[in-house]
């Protein structure tokens, strides 16, 4: 018995298993990342041990930030990352930081941001569950994108780079791709202007494919909101503006997130 | 020399990407799949062998196809499955069989469906892009769907069971991820009706959430036809057709394909 751990792998996986459940509790808007950026101590409970660990470091505990960029992002993918990154902070007058116009959203790809936690979390924090636009890990093989929200403005704008797994005509993005994308621009907007909401209604208009592999501007800008309702509209352009691809408008119904989780 | 085999190792593996390169060409509407079912013999041109040789049986020249069924399909999926399969083939008066009203349309991971073929599919053949709704190989983790078609009445029915990997609010379908359906099999069933297409217009009605593990029904109908123009309708329902989960309308432009890849 000297030779057994006090945490058995068998019982690290299960911790391991259950903190990477909690991870959705990091995802905007609810809870801030940096509640990751810390080391945490959990209390465990067995029949033989009942005390507090630390859990080793070779536990990741930090859900990976899909906005951040990888080494799959091309160079004009980068540079508009970059203009509205160094636009989430600056420098007033006496050289002293403070809060930009723009900020980065984290994007995780276990989500429950509609959900207020409590019991019925449980049945979520097990389960395989994915977010759609990130449940594809291998880097520039699907949705790259980062969005940027500017709240005073009331617009969104997203840098997206369509991969090689998201074909539809050939050599080219498909169209339920691209509306992939504008609904969770706009519907990131919208909860972030209304709190939890559901997409009602999508109207798109496609003008010209999207070629794979390039990086288009998604803008999403507040139309106006009307008691639960909230709309949006959104254009995806070339990556300087100057290509109109697809322009959309979206409607989204506020929402009880009870309702949803059938409690 | 007498060991080296008349094809080598590196010949056989650059043929083969050659060969799932070509794969596409089995996709509907231009070439049948049954092509396939047979042995096939190719030409070879090296600096040392001009012949003909018969590729070995370990070579699969089958591309799978996605729209059969697999062992993560539910028993709902299947008995619709077999509703629909049996109605591809029916028996006459005197007990032969013939072609029955519905149609199923094989589905592969590489399509060039738009394509006529030549000089401009090379940058094609060899590209790592993958069609969006099959580009997840996981059974049952993604997009498990098959669609029928019924040429005389103008519509098609897909039958479609979402993975754990299309979470979009929390145990639910993401709004794209339906979106994505609703243009593929209306985007199908256009391309029957008028050749190739490209998607103009998707408007969708988000009325009820679907379930992820569910199967529902996608039922598309031919609105009208009108110069260029193909007006598709659209309605996502629970497998029994008692609720209504989104409906559609589609609007689709012929194309021609050499526009498409810029020739």
């Amino acid at each position: 018995m000297s030779h057994q751990p006090l945490v058995s792998s068998k019982m690290a996986r299960r911790l391991l298993r259950i903190l990477r459940g909690y991870q959705h509790l990091a995802s905007p808007p609810f809870v801030s990342p940096h509640l990751w950026h810390s080391s945490i101590l959990l209390p465990i409970r067995s029949s033989f041990v009942r005390t507090m660990v630390t859990l080793p470091f070779s536990f990741s505990l930090k859900p990976r930030d899909f906005s951040l960029p990888n080494s799959s992002w091309n160079a004009e993918t980068m540079r508009l990352y970059d203009y509205y990154n160094k636009q989430c902070e600056v420098e007033n007058e006496v050289g002293e930081k403070q809060r930009g116009p723009w900020r980065r959203l984290p994007s995780y790809n276990r989500t429950l941001k509609y959900a207020t936690g409590g019991a019925y979390l449980s049945k979520f924090i097990q389960s395989k569950n994915r977010l759609f636009t990130r449940s594809i890990k291998t880097a520039g093989a699907a949705f790259e994108y980062v969005v940027f929200l500017n709240k005073e403005e009331e617009r969104s704008v997203c840098i997206f780079q369509a991969g090689h797994l998201l074909e539809g005509p050939p050599g080219h993005v498909h169209g339920g791709a691209i509306a992939t994308m504008i609904d969770s621009v706009t519907g990131t907007h919208a909860a972030f202007m209304s709190g939890p909401v559901m997409t009602a209604n999508l109207n798109i208009n496609y003008r010209s494919p999207i070629p794979l592999g390039s990086t288009v501007l998604i803008n999403s800008s507040l139309d106006h909101k009307e008691g639960r309702k909230t709309f949006i509209s959104c254009k995806v352009t070339s990556s300087d503006g100057s290509k109109l691809h697809t322009e959309a408008t979206a409607l989204f119904l506020s929402i009880k997130v009870s309702h949803l989780l059938g409690v």
